[in-house]
Formats: structure tokens, sequence, C-alpha cells
């Protein structure tokens, strides 16, 4: 194997270890000697990517969206529908996704605290601006505004879940966030062709 | 002092020093010798009024929402509105709200995992059922189901504003979250005189 391949594959192997042992006991008991054991690599070779737990969490929360990159279609607001309950069916197992929930309410980046939740709001702020160009928004609202309360929202809804049932009911949850929401997001026009549940997504469990 | 009167003073003491260590360091990194220390009691008066961490937590969750027993008037949606714009200027500096946000993202009690919502979502199931009996509330609404959304909707727009300002912009964050969702709870008759800023309230700075 090439020397750069290894280093990404090395990299990527402490990142899900992190994410693992984040998830698992949260971020501020997660040491650094308990990730660098379960990644399986020497304890250089995770400095050599990562040089404390503090630059781990910066990876986690902003490579834990990646995957999930939004379609596009004629409805965006669709769209974001759709995307929301892909995130939340992978929310399930995905170790990247629950270890940047933990980062999320458990540390404040003092330079960025709003790091955590960054990915998610620049992902619904487009598609709402989008919605709002294609007349899918009531005027009243503010895409970023409103992207800004729904990943907020969004990130409650899925804590809820975790507590009620370690998420099994998640995808459900969403769609009643979508349900509750909607009607003060999407125009008369828009709001009669959405689908809170979301299209090509396994119907709620 | 009488006897009753002096475990009551050092049972509150105790509360509050245990609210005051976890909502400084996280529930999973407080210990009890820490909250022993910041009580300023014995070891022994700690553990007459609680067993263990555990047991604080409990105590912590179940009587945080007490001082905050809603208003009621002819408009059980605006007392709800009131309701959760008082909550939000107290979360600033209430020391037992503050700890019971970092138990209930934290920790999940196994025997009632949500234990610490249970208080909020109990007070704002009644007050939506009321409104129900009002006509306050669109016919497809659910009052528990609305009750549970909006509750978790709170809690992670409370995150977000502890993550974007330290929850300076929280007044302002929760008007927001029900300029969002009253389209999507209140009859149309209602909707006109509800006031998501919350009545006697300071404005949003």
């Amino acid at each position: 194997m090439a020397k750069q391949a290894r280093a990404v594959r090395t990299r990527r192997a402490v990142l899900e270890a992190a994410a693992h042992v984040i998830g698992a006991h949260g971020y501020q008991a997660a040491t650094m000697a308990e990730i660098i054991q379960r990644a399986g690599v020497t304890k250089g070779a995770v400095y050599f990517h990562f040089t404390s737990k503090d630059a781990l969490a910066r990876a986690v929360v902003t490579e834990q969206s990646r995957p999930f990159l939004p379609q596009v279609s004629e409805s965006r607001l669709q769209d974001a529908i759709d995307f929301t309950h892909r995130v939340a069916l992978a929310l399930r197992s995905d170790a990247l996704l629950q270890a940047g929930t933990r980062i999320a309410v458990e540390t404040t980046f003092s330079e960025d605290p709003l790091m955590p939740y960054r990915a998610w709001t620049d992902i619904i702020t487009t598609m709402f601006t989008e919605a709002r160009r294609n007349g899918e928004l009531l005027r009243s609202v503010v895409p970023d505004r409103a992207a800004e309360f729904f990943v907020a929202a969004y990130m409650g809804v899925q804590l809820f879940s975790r507590a009620a049932t370690n998420r099994a009911d998640l995808p459900e949850r969403v769609t009643a966030l979508w349900r509750h929401t909607l009607p003060g997001l999407a125009s008369p026009g828009a709001l009669g062709h959405l689908d809170p549940q979301g299209r090509s997504v396994p119907a709620a469990v």
C-alpha cells in the first residue's frame, strides 16, 4: 500500500475509534489512551494525525455530515425533509454522528462554540434559501434563522428519542417535527405537496 | 432552629451544591466529594438525604421545575408561551435548571430514561389539553404528542443558545421557536391573538 493511502486509512481508523469511545462514554470521560488502544495503532501514529482530544473532536464534528450530501430535486423543502430522515436512520448506528451529538451537548469550543452545529446549519440554510427562490417558503421566513431554529429543534428531538427508545422511534419523531413546523415554514402552495415522512425512506417503525 | 427545619435547609444546600458542581463540570465528571465540600456540611448529612450521585440527579430533575408553576389565564396557549419565556430567563442563572440540562443530555436513568423531561412534558401537556378544550388548537394536533415535540425542540433550542451566546439570546430563540411552531399548533382563530414574545416578560435583548 502506498504511504499516503496507509496514512489515510490510519487517520480514518483513529477517527472511528475516537467516535466509538466518545459515543460510549461521552466526550469528557473519553481518554486518548483508550482511543489509541481501540484504534490499534501506535501512539505516534495517532498524534501524527491529531495532536489532542480536542483536535479529534473537531474532526468528528466537521466530518460527520460528509456522507449525507442532500439530493437536489425540484422541491428543496422536500429534499430537506428527506435529508433529515436519512440522517435519523443513520443516527441509530453511525458512530461519528452519535459522537457528534455527545460533543455538541458536552463541549463548547471557545473560539467557535457553534462548530458542532455548523455543517448542519450550512446544509439546511442552503436548502431553505433555494426553497425561498422556488417560492416554497412563507414570506415571513428568513432562511438562515429558520435553519438555525430547525437544526436546534432537531438536536432536541433526537436527544429526546435517545432517552425514549434509544432512537428506535426517531423516524416518527422527525416526521412529527416536520408536521409541527411545516405550517410555519412552507407557503400554502407548497404545503400540500410535501411529505413529512420523506420520499424513498422506509416507513417509520 | 427546629430539627426538621434544619434538615430541610441542609437538604436544600446539598441539592444546590450538587447543581452547581454538575452545571460546572457535567454530570459524569461531578463527584460526591466535591459536592460535599461545596455544600459545607458533613458527609453523613449528605448521605442522610441522598444515598448516591444518582439520587441527587433524580432530585435535581424532579425539583427543577417547581418554582415555575404556570399562570392560568383565558388563553392556555399564551400561558404556555409565557411559561417557556420565564424558564428561558431563569436558565441563564438558575443552577438547578442548568444542572437539569446536563443530566438530561448526559444520563439516561435505566428505569425511566425520560425522567429529566417528564415534569416539563407534564406541564405542557396539561396546558395544551386545556387549550384544546378552549378551541385554541388545530384539530390535527394531539396534545401529549405535541407537548413531547415541543419540550424536545425547546431542549435543542436552549442547547444551541448556550453554544451561540451562553444563553444571552435564549429569549429571542424561544420567540423564534414559537413563531415557527404556532402555525402548526394554533387554530386560525387563536393565532391572531397570541404573542410569541410572551406577556409581561422583558423584551428579548
